[in-house]
């Protein structure tokens, strides 16, 4: 019997899981009702419509992402870093629907940068807490990418690189784009050497403005195939990503938790082993243990306090 | 009378200029007829079209830009740096064509990096020797903005960044260009903010992949206003330039001279200055003093040799 729904309602996409009182997941169900897609604010209807027979008066939902921002159904307050399950779930707003129904939306996290620079994030909080770990390093690729430590079963600290969103735009839009070829499935090679070149300390070697034409002429002087191009692009970004990470944390970086949809979980595992860092795949489902955990702590589960 | 016409013809910009015996631009001409306008090759009949009139058997024409490139009218091969006026001279490369006319074509200028990695430019080596200086620092902004460093008359070290296209890709395709609102003109306090963050050398601040993100946090907080945001990204990647730049050079920087468009130039200059260089804007019409320049090297003008 289900004890909760949660749901993961993002910008592009919308995940539901239903929950049994021990935290197993249930049911999933995912689609592409992000919040983008919804039209002015039918959030409720999508709802409905989505999971519709899911839903039972009494059974609680708790919704994480970009669903609670400004954007999306209702904003909630961000939890302010360090941050764990009893803060977001203190930190839960509720909004009461017809039919005996509530949604509860949990807050992201923001944090100010010792730069002065805020950041802040929206459902991955939820996954990270849904790891159950005390500490340790977590990376949540994707357009945003999020890195977080997590101490005392808090997180303590995280950081956001553009980096998906970036290499779609440079894909998409700029010369090297236009100089790539096919797509003849993953180029482990061309991959490494992005990764390596976004690992060069060579001060000739610039920033990342710099080494982006590194794409174009090794292509001009026939060291690259242009069938290899996307994923040296690749390489190079999510080496970038790594290399700005292990800046901001400093040396000792523990092990890598990496979270997130299997082939680019598998480009960070790559990268940061080709960076001398271990990582491994998080296991699946991270977002809904994280739900029942927020749950659990808010008292939303029946015997639990 | 003319002594000879000059071609700087680029991806997206046709400009010619009539060139007296003593150097002096006689008359000017711009057009949008850049390379990648001109169908099927037919680059001679865009050249009679474009400047006929002007056309005259035995007055020789000298062409710089990625019209000498692979995907231009004729490959002409890389001067390898360091490289001055002799070399670009030494390099040309010339096409017959009927009624007693000829085109030379101005060869660009590679460079292998101490890191491995090659550079190459087309057309802005001909604009840096138009200046005719000994030595300096010349920048030269644009979609792929280069920098180059002039030793004994020679181009003796250049890079290049891809600030221009990286910001067009990310204010057209990317939540940062979706946040932006209005234009009410420049604003100097938002573009002196993204130099700023551009230098900021906290560890926190990692590099540009996590510093991107501040345009969206800045807003979303409201340290940023919305109309200000396009000059705030603008300062951040054109002082992400200048700092990655000032790494490849090292200590020391000479004064720099920036060429290029007034709007963007200024801009640079700006940034140079927030960075603590001294900068200024080079004179006009650089292309065709360098044109004319490699003309007489090469001997073409009469009564030189």
């Amino acid at each position: 019997m289900d004890a909760m729904l949660g749901l993961d309602w993002g910008i592009s996409a919308f995940r539901a899981y239903s929950i049994g009182a021990d935290g197993a997941v249930r049911r999933r169900y995912a689609s592409a009702a992000g919040i983008l897609s919804v039209p002015d604010g039918r959030f409720e209807a999508v709802l409905r419509c989505e999971i519709g027979r899911w839903l039972k008066p009494g059974l609680p939902v708790v919704a994480a992402g970009m669903i609670g921002s400004r954007q999306g159904w209702r904003e909630v307050p961000y939890a302010r870093a360090p941050a764990g399950v009893d803060e977001l779930a203190a930190g839960l707003r509720r909004l009461d629907l017809a039919d005996g129904l509530a949604v509860q939306f949990v807050p992201g996290v923001e944090r100010l940068g010792a730069d002065g620079v805020p950041d802040v994030m929206r459902g991955e909080e939820t996954q990270i807490v849904g790891a159950g770990a005390d500490a340790g390093l977590f990376v949540l690729p994707g357009s945003h990418s999020k890195w977080a430590r997590l101490e005392a079963g808090r997180i303590a600290w995280f950081a956001t690189f553009m980096t998906g969103e970036v290499f779609a735009a440079l894909k998409g839009h700029t010369i090297l784009g236009r100089l790539m070829r096919g797509d003849g499935g993953f180029d482990a090679a061309a991959f490494a050497a992005g990764v390596a070149y976004a690992r060069s300390e060579a001060a000739e070697s610039g920033g990342l403005l710099k080494r982006l034409f590194s794409a174009r002429t090794l292509g001009l002087f026939g060291q690259l195939p242009a069938e290899g191009l996307s994923d040296y692009l690749s390489g190079l970004l999510i080496g970038s990503e790594v290399a700005e990470a292990l800046t901001c944390i400093g040396g000792g970086a523990p092990a890598a938790t990496v979270a997130g949809g299997e082939a680019l979980a598998q480009r960070y595992v790559r990268a940061l082993a080709l960076s001398g860092l271990d990582a491994r795949a998080a296991p699946p489902d991270l977002a809904a243990a994280g739900l029942y955990r927020i749950a659990r702590a808010a008292g939303l589960i029946g015997g639990m306090a």
